[in-house]
């Protein structure tokens, strides 16, 4: 199978992630179930549109990573499941906020608002599905786990804060960019790796490795989002193209573009970040020039030496199932397609 | 001292709190450091912000519950500081988010927008102390502290959510209220008496019966607060009179007045309830009717009695100087001014 997948070039489908993850399949199962428990309450009012979300919600990339690098040691499925769905519930969580927050910076300019449920409704939500996720993070028996967990949504927040005031600041370096990237997403898929292993009683060594394993899938899978953003249709993104730009975001291709952009492109991608003029015109003449220039290609190399790091990282562990679907999660992450 | 404080009638102060309160005081001012520490970092354009809401912060009566009941048993503060600190944490950031959707009915009617920092901002901030909250939470080493902790800031966000549903409804129930202000207030000072009590390491009937006090003083609190809402000056209470009411809240002295009001009185507070007229005039009216009613003597009345339960809880424990804290917290709850 594997075999197989390696001589497929190109982009990666979900049914690709499907194969990839087959040996902990079953068992990420366990961890819906568990994250739709969580919501069986009396608040009828809300739900549907809470369990919509939960149901919704991806590709359980971090649930699945938890998983796979307790293989190695101590597999113990009563520790390991509701430390999954507390991740998982606490990435779902972050959106919600992150999506009433950016609501708030678009409605300055675009008037897009949630026409399911109010803002203040929006902040209780995911307040409740933060709280949930803390109350499952003590559920696996082991202090170290729910102080990585809870670390982790402290680094989320800080990284929530530091992007809410960066955003339309042309002058962005590539370090805050990296730091940006590792709240934002890196730290949870690190968290992932780390909780697993620690769950499983792994030696500190391979803690560590396998916590950076996490941790620079987790870089190169948001360096990918973010060139998506750009490179997709806004069918496959189910979202408009130049999003980040649109609202002030300076990601990666943005950052090597500008390294070497011309007077006229770089006045341009300012235009947009500053706020000065998002039109969709002007966006979608941004996202050309940087789309032309190559920078989205040197993004991607950027995204593929993490994810070799990634990779490095697991040379030392044994040859069983578990690994091979780590590093072929590692390859899905930097050619996916959605 | 304790016969003095009994021997004067009235009203209590926080001098009268401070002399409560000073088997702990040193203690408290452990928990004061470790809430400090906890926002020195690298948000400086926040951190003004929110060193002015921890210090501004209340009375501390949370931290002071958690740090008595421990005294009956294996007192180590080593354990104890982080978790008072915790409960602390989890109340202000829990009144950040609360302010925050306050602010978003308010603006309805009124436009109260906090002029220092932006709702988007105040949302994450929320987050952040949450997080943090729940960091200090897992560092007394104790699983069970953590996940008391974790449950309730559960019921308080299950709590904000039905409240969030039931304003500008006049039919209230009296148990409704009785379990939105657990949720609301109670759960934390029930979880300040429980994690008190498993961090010293009292036998597990004791565990119970210190968080039987902390509930119903936590209960008593809540009424008093909503009688003080009417029967303050706007000067004590650093707020207009009338909150409850112009935010179209149902509170206890309400339902009591409405169990015997005329045709007249209930259609005052009606009118104010589902926003038909919540002017200040109309309010003012509406806390007239009330206050001349008798029902904030009923609504005392009630809260008397709860404390009178608190204090019961503590029969069988040892006359000990934090003991008598205790029973005086008690006390200046039902009679406190502010």
């Amino acid at each position: 199978m594997i075999e197989e997948m390696e001589s497929q070039p190109g982009r990666r489908s979900s049914d690709d992630l499907r194969q990839i993850l087959a040996p902990v399949l079953g068992d990420i199962a366990r961890v819906d179930e568990m994250l739709r428990s969580v919501v069986t309450l009396d608040i009828p009012l809300l739900r549907g549109a809470v369990d919509a979300v939960i149901s919704a919600g991806g590709k359980r990339l971090r649930p699945a990573i938890l998983l796979l690098v307790a293989k190695f040691h101590k597999y113990d499925l009563d520790r390991l499941v509701p430390l999954a769905a507390a991740i998982e519930l606490l990435h779902t969580a972050s959106l919600i906020h992150d999506d009433t927050i950016d609501n708030a910076l678009i409605r300055r300019g675009l008037p897009t608002l949630n026409s399911v449920i109010d803002e203040g409704t929006t902040v209780l939500v995911g307040d409740f599905l933060f709280a949930k996720s803390a109350v499952l993070s003590t559920m696996g028996g082991i202090q170290r786990a729910t102080r990585i967990f809870a670390e982790s949504l402290v680094t989320i927040c800080e990284g929530e804060i530091e992007q809410h005031f960066s955003v339309h600041h042309l002058a962005n370096s590539v370090e805050r960019y990296n730091r940006r990237i590792y709240s934002k997403t890196a730290v949870l898929f690190a968290a992932a790796g780390e909780i697993g292993a620690v769950l499983s009683e792994a030696p500190e060594d391979d803690v560590q490795r396998l916590r950076h394993y996490g941790k620079q899938l987790g870089m190169a899978f948001q360096i990918v989002d973010d060139i998506l953003d750009m490179a997709s249709t806004e069918e496959q993104l189910g979202k408009p193209i130049g999003g980040d730009l649109r609202q002030g975001i300076v990601t990666l291709p943005t950052m090597i573009y500008l390294d070497d952009a011309s007077v006229e492109g770089a006045e341009v991608i300012r235009q947009v970040i500053e706020g000065e003029d998002h039109s969709d015109q002007q966006v979608g003449r941004a996202v050309e020039c940087i789309a032309a220039s190559g920078a989205l290609r040197k993004a991607q190399a950027e995204a593929e030496r993490l994810v070799a790091e990634a990779r490095a990282s697991l040379t030392s562990f044994p040859d069983i199932p578990a690994r091979r679907s780590l590093l072929d999660l590692a390859d899905f992450v930097v050619r996916r397609d959605y």
